[in-house]
């Protein structure tokens, strides 16, 4: 791989900027605590608010270790060539909406790309939004 | 979004394709809990064995959160037009190893894109390496 002279700087992203990353993105990742420590899947996303809605499988590990506890919501992309990219985290509560709450109609309602029964929403109650930037020097 | 008729299947990888992969890649996200629960940053990473090591600042986070706790890693790529992707996780202890220990040649160290100070390296003992796919139906 070729060193670029310079390095990218790093550049802190307000919480708008962040939130217009995150809300122009359809996959990112949870971030969670189960029985063996912190862990990461992929999942698709909705934005509602400031919150990141997912649909997820009742019977998964998202189900099972994240409502009532404090997880994590990270989206990134990358450019390689350049040497940049950005990262927006969300930090928060995980709780299950209620039936009632989830968006009305379909279109902004999380759209899993895997097969599978994935009923099961849950709701990152976004606390902190952060975002960082790496721009070329 | 348009919507496709059939979902994607989820496979997963075994152990040797899920390296592969890991392999193949210089920027994946370090997965840690600090005082506020678990949390996600991406850094670029080498493959040592199966382990994954990163430099980072000695003053950030990582170098705070993760030395002597379990920790993973994660990548994944994605092709939204097509709705499939992949991700491979790593689980295991993170160590700050040896100077003595790290690899000889520069070639085959972390080459952080950012900034900075970066000579605090973390190496993530691999116990768990796993990944999945998102195939076309």
């Amino acid at each position: 791989m070729s060193e670029h002279w310079f390095k990218a700087h790093i550049r802190d992203m307000d919480r708008q900027e962040s939130l217009e990353h995150l809300k122009g993105y359809t996959v990112g990742r949870i971030i969670f605590d189960d029985d063996r420590g912190p862990t990461a899947l992929p999942v698709n996303y909705v934005v509602v608010g400031e919150d990141v809605l997912i649909a997820t499988s009742p019977y998964g590990s998202i189900a099972h270790w994240t409502p009532g506890r404090q997880v994590a919501f990270e989206i990134d992309d990358f450019d390689a060539a350049n040497e940049t990219g950005w990262s927006v985290v969300v930090r928060g509560e995980a709780e299950v909406p209620a039936y009632a709450d989830l968006p009305d109609d379909n279109e902004h309602r999380p759209y899993p790309w895997a097969e599978g029964d994935r009923r099961f929403h849950v709701r990152v109650r976004t606390t902190d939004l952060t975002g960082r930037r790496l721009v070329p020097a």
